[in-house]
């Protein structure tokens, strides 16, 4: 998975209809000293994340193994909410 | 999903039987202010983009999950037209 | 897809037997302006395509998803011979 | 497969309920002289690695081939701690 | 498909139970003109590839349809054992 930050939201009046309903999120990449990158995901979002939360992106084939997005077109999810992050020193 | 703007059209009259009467878009990416980015994609239009609008693209086997799309050898469908991106300061 | 140019064959007789009987293009991605990039990848030819021509290639799952390709170890097939690509001005 | 190393780990309290009691290691992609790469992934453990070691990591729809983590919105997954890597002269 | 040469072999005792027997090589990408890009992945061999040899690698879940690699976590494989590249001049 890929370490993210919450940085928007994009709205989208014409879509796909298994879109209907679904918050989709802007995430920026993250490094590991938390700063944020240049490259960013529109990922759905299954877990309730709000802008400057860190989180965890699931992309590809497995982005739709949530009940949120099961079947649906879409390549990105956000799966998790970061609490901490340990680095060994 | 990649935020991006259609710039113009693909034309092929040998292609796979499965692409038969599909629209062929081609869609730079964009960055989080708009501007246009070299890497660019062939995406199956599946909701009546045009020229011009910034649009969603779900990518790999996700690109498949739309009605459009199904079964068919295409790995990049656009799934929204943007009308809004709302951006934290 | 990708947008590429054919620029050669790769040979091979030993091989998954999966492989057996198929044309293996060596294609090069091309920018909107036709020049080509330095990034290429073989691809499997479902369409007849000839060295020199420009193509759009599918990659990942959906490269299985056309009759020469079904269930074969393949990533990447010639999915169309482009006649013209439309760009907005 | 890429060859990394585990650096640290993430916690995550709101999650997916799929993500339950599996362990978030983050591996840092490492070059063929085992320096560390800036690149990283969080990916789930199904074999027991601890900071430090070398593990390969299998990504995409391939990192839900395990017991750990079929069916889960997971993308990457350690399946195996390095013990040797041998280097042609 | 990817274009690469074995360059070394990794050893693992402690893996997923799936990867038990299998030969996991290092490839390393190549260019058209045959010298060694930096990127280079683990794959598993199923044609009997040796080092030195320039291969084809198969990725993603397209790395599953092989006899040797079928419903593994296993993201790429080595599917060919190149002969001959023609490059049109």
């Amino acid at each position: 998975m890929v370490l993210g930050k919450v940085v928007g939201t994009v709205w989208a009046t014409r879509k796909d209809a298994q879109l209907t309903g679904l918050k989709l999120q802007i995430v920026r990449e993250t490094a590991l000293d938390g700063s944020l990158k240049e490259r960013f995901v529109v990922a759905v979002d299954s877990v309730g994340a709000g802008v400057g939360e860190t989180v965890l992106l699931a992309q590809g084939s497995s982005a739709r193994q949530t009940d949120t997005t099961r079947n649906k077109p879409i390549d990105a999810v956000i799966v998790a909410i970061v609490d901490t992050i340990d680095l060994a020193r």
